[in-house]
């Protein structure tokens, strides 16, 4: 049986992983790749007590792994965006493929990297780039390839959607949430990565650009994290029969590509509505297949390197082949991709959540759907909740149908002028993931 | 751009799918495979008026098809096990690969045919073969390659899970709900195949031998319908927190491997248990990834048809290529194949709801608690309806800890024996589905 040697760089919670299921799984991954896999070489500036590497070359410097005449792929799971970079390159200019679990570089940098790696014909697979060990890369290349995708939705970053959870079924508020998140492991010292959407937003342009056959690129794309949510939202929208979730949806138009990361009410009827906790979901809706989901666990050490050990397996099988006969790493030869138009977010159209705080008379809810009315905003449901005795001021919330959003900006900042309205007018894009 | 030509036998539902999808996103599709996909020969006894065949070869005589030198891959979609073996076997005798939807002629015969296909250099893909649209095949046989798989659990027949949505949605009846659904074209006008479980048994050996590593085979599958389930099971199930759902169950054991398909309480809590209609989904938990769920339709005509074509696009895309970097048909190298006992349903361990007509009165219970502490059986709960006044007997149901079926059967033998419960006593297996 052939031999494949793998260089793993970096030997954190991930690295980890991929060494030991590559160790426990050896029979099974080796019938399955038909060749033997053996991680010959390992790239980390210190040991990882969860590993045991005796028996396989350690280095200290992770560059040494990519020059090794005894490594045939290697894995980058360093994390980041700039000695990541030079260590994929490098592997790339020293004849290794590449098999990256690294989102953020996938979005910042895979169009070089896919070029180099095709003018020296060497394959960079990136499953575990985004939604862990779900293959959703897989699926959206392969398994989806007769299709037009019309839109995908995924919440694609287990760190809020454990937050929104939290939040959801406790009733708890967001910061409260975010210090149990820090305390268990699931979120960052410093959050704002996840809490902020940027990392969906990686994930959803990696997600976009196989659907869509675009170049990867993060220009354009609307981000909104989960920071400013309040506990009385998500529970408003559940008395609505809606679960509030941050997605990170692209959808083709006729004017072009919606790419946007935002907290989203989806209707409970909606399988996507019951993902939970650090699990991740993406959903496809595409026109000859109709709607599909993918679900499982979002990250962690062993889910991560399944998809990552995936990738090598392909690699381990397809490398001896014409590169013609490989899946190309966008799903289409990188002279068929092509951009598109990237819409701003006043031009997205969708339905709209919206609560705001009002005085409790006659004449306020007629003044508010005036405003709709004269902005061409057509209301599913309005309600006006019962406040304790001697409240002057109520909640109010509408639900709109579909809209541009740049009328929904202008119906706001007309009812924030209201003097029967106090404070700023919260708003919440609704999906209905439906068509 | 090279040329790789088709040859579609059966233009039913399927058929028309395949030949219409191939047509109208043919320039995503050739862009994915690298190559010009063009259907040159149809096979056909009748037109089909959902289909433009016009400037394409049309065959009366589908084994003109499989002949036909301008033909590189067969689409075998003529259902069936006796003329569909015939043809797929013509066409690999002809140098021809194969693309099939048919789940019968894979669970019946693969093993024969993946043997010609290898001995001639050539591939035979089903991925329509199993849950329609869903890309379960290569998830099972790719995406999660590097995992040991411990079980799976789907709905793979659209018209049972049709059928049970309606039946608790709405209390309706077997009977009714079957005519409903004849009417409507989602079952058959002989609905035994999808209502007691065949079709499913069918689809649930071809993934239990990818998620093994098995010879495909139908021996030793229990398989049970859901024609004797009964209104108030559905909401008795849903009053304790239950779904019932038809599922196909493959389960690795010490012991060796269940394989069942029968009516199961599944918690409402999982995602599972919100699958309705037509759809389709399989879990599958493995030891790396964890639990992962793929949904989407299960059957219709483009559904199905993408799933033909991303079997068509890479059949084109690797079949010039070296066949020992093929993904082989089941995952692994026939020769790594290997049969496992297959468990005896009365072997299997699970947990069981139960109901059974008793007399209202002292000391009805306590007997049927001796006979499960007897059996070796612990309750988790225990329920006696309160029935409308002057009724003497009650339904009582019970729902039990995990236990060999073995020993639920002494049990329910004793219990009927009871001078005082009326009638069988009903059971229906429960999963959790958690770990």
């Amino acid at each position: 049986m052939r031999s494949v040697n793998i260089g793993i760089c970096g030997l954190g919670t991930v690295g980890a992983g991929v060494f030991n299921v590559l160790g426990r799984n050896s029979d099974k991954i080796n019938a399955r790749a038909n060749c033997n896999i053996t991680v010959t070489q390992v790239g980390a500036r210190r040991d990882n007590a969860n590993c045991d590497t005796s028996g396989v070359e350690v280095s200290r410097d992770i560059f040494d792994v990519t020059r090794h005449s005894d490594v045939d792929i290697i894995v980058e799971l360093i994390g980041g965006t700039t000695v990541a970079l030079d260590l994929v390159m490098s592997a790339l200019e020293n004849g290794k493929h590449v098999v990256t679990a690294n989102k953020a570089l996938m979005a910042a940098h895979g169009t070089e990297i896919f070029a180099v790696a095709q003018s020296r014909n060497l394959i960079v697979a990136f499953e575990a780039a985004v939604a862990g060990g779900i293959p959703i890369i897989k699926a959206l290349r392969e398994g989806l390839s007769a299709n037009r995708i019309n839109w995908l939705a995924g919440i694609i970053n287990g760190t809020t959607n454990f937050i929104l959870s939290e939040m959801d079924s406790k009733g708890r508020d967001f910061v409260d949430v975010l210090e149990e998140a820090q305390q268990k492991g699931y979120a960052e010292a410093d959050p704002t990565f996840d809490v902020e959407g940027i990392d969906a937003a990686h994930k959803l342009v990696i997600m976009a650009s196989l659907a869509f056959g675009l170049p990867i690129s993060l220009e354009g794309i609307f981000t909104d994290g989960i920071t400013r949510l309040e506990p009385q939202d998500v529970s408003y929208a559940r008395q609505l029969g809606y679960a509030i979730k941050h997605l990170g949806i692209a959808r083709q138009t006729a004017g072009g590509i919606e790419l946007r990361v935002h907290p989203t009410l989806v209707p409970e009827t909606c399988l996507i509505a019951g993902v939970n906790g650090v699990s991740n979901a993406v959903m496809v809706n595409a026109d000859a297949v109709g709607t599909t989901l993918f679900y499982g666990p979002g990250a962690g050490s062993e889910p991560t390197a399944s998809s990552v050990i995936a990738d090598i397996v392909d690699v381990a099988r397809t490398m001896g082949s014409s590169p013609e006969s490989w899946v190309p790493a966008l799903g289409c030869e990188p002279s068929a991709l092509q951009s598109q138009n990237i819409l701003d977010i006043q031009d997205i159209e969708t339905s709209f959540y919206i609560r705001f705080s009002a005085l409790d008379q006659a004449g306020v809810l007629s003044s508010v759907t005036k405003i709709m009315g004269d902005t061409g905003i057509s209301i599913e449901a309005i309600i006006q909740r019962e406040q304790p005795a001697g409240e002057t001021y109520v909640d109010v919330i509408i639900l709109t149908n579909v809209t541009k959003e740049k009328f929904l900006d202008e119906a706001v900042e007309h009812i924030e002028k209201l003097e029967t309205v106090r404070g700023r007018v919260n708003f919440i894009r609704v999906e209905h993931l439906d068509q």
